[in-house]
């Protein structure tokens, strides 16, 4: 196909496909006649996986890059693949700049030890949920072991839909894009299902009332 | 107490505890002598909440103000208070600056009413869920009923927790304050813990083999 559909089918301005292009993310057309470059639906897929990387993940172009080689080394070695973009992903962690304490660390690998789970010592999951941690502990608040514990028990059961949803994909270029998308995707989903959640049980919690809240209006 | 002390009790530098002053966002003390100005302890939980709202929870000076009106106005109605601390914090999003379609706002309304949780329709969950749904349909995703009430399931119990850490608070202003820094901070450790529960999950749907790795570097 010629650029022009390209950029059409992949939803990409085509100053931008020229741009992924010269920085190596993307591969060039068959220059088919001196006027005309060819295009295919690898081509497709790929811009649409570049554009979740930086568009949704938010990755520079230097780490979209270092993604993309570990990509394309492993073929279809999914799991080192999810690591790769794991760790990608990672690096944008929101919980500022400072790294987490050795105790909330120490105290995150105790959760993950309790809860049975194998992980890597590279994953960027124990420095963002130390970082949590860290900044609970400012205002006085240490999390009980039943705190943890709920909340790993939930994880678990939102990262068992995410590797399911993985599995529905057909091919790997699109497991590997669901991979990225879900992974930040799915980070806002549980955000806003969290605050939803939150509100219906804090009415069974904290007594509302209208009329109390008028009472203590004009006082 | 004096200011020198209030700034070592509350953790803050005295610029920035005279600019919170003059943002009215923290009373001025009493002035007891011409060079002197007196602080309690109303001071230092009051500035550790502000702190909460502004470095932890990211939010404006103007949104900060009016978080802190309706904590204020409404004195011990924690529920309300509640309400206005996620509305505040819902206008920062992370997921970018359109708004959620009403297809997606639809079905995350239809996940709320199948759970039988009972929301406001201003809660900013609804639109962030939405958002998230619209980012997994970019890559022609869309999620099946049981991934959704996976996801809602994991945030019930994730609710929970929250819920059941506010009620160890002692005193109204310890519960906002944990209500602005756990529902921040909630976020992140969700995150980690999901990335960490992720890999252990993934490792029995994709198998992993460094021997077949190195088979597929050397290709």
């Amino acid at each position: 196909m010629k650029i022009s559909e390209l950029c059409r089918r992949a939803d990409v301005a085509a100053t931008t496909l020229k741009y992924y292009i010269r920085e190596g993310l993307v591969a060039e057309g068959l220059r088919s006649a001196p006027n005309r470059t060819d295009y295919d639906e690898d081509h497709v897929h790929r811009i649409r996986l570049v554009r979740a990387l930086i568009e949704t993940g938010g990755l520079s172009i230097a780490s979209a890059r270092h993604v993309l080689a570990v990509i394309d080394a492993e073929g279809t070695d999914l799991a080192f693949a999810f690591e790769a973009i794991q760790n990608a992903l990672g690096a944008t962690g929101r919980a500022g700049e400072r790294s987490a304490s050795t105790k909330a660390q120490e105290r995150v690998m105790a959760l993950v030890n309790g809860s049975g789970w194998a992980v890597t010592p590279g994953n960027p999951g124990i420095e963002l949920a130390a970082r949590a941690l860290d900044g609970l502990s400012t205002i006085g608040f240490t999390p009980s072991d039943e705190f943890l514990a709920g909340y790993a028990t939930a994880c678990l059961g939102i990262a068992q839909a995410d590797l399911g949803a993985l599995t529905t994909r057909d091919s790997p270029e699109l497991v590997l894009e669901l991979m990225v998308v879900g992974t930040v995707m799915g980070d806002v989903l549980m955000s806003g299902l969290r605050r939803l959640a939150q509100e219906s049980t804090a009415a069974t919690v904290f007594p509302v009332s209208g009329r109390n809240s008028n009472e203590k209006r004009e006082q």
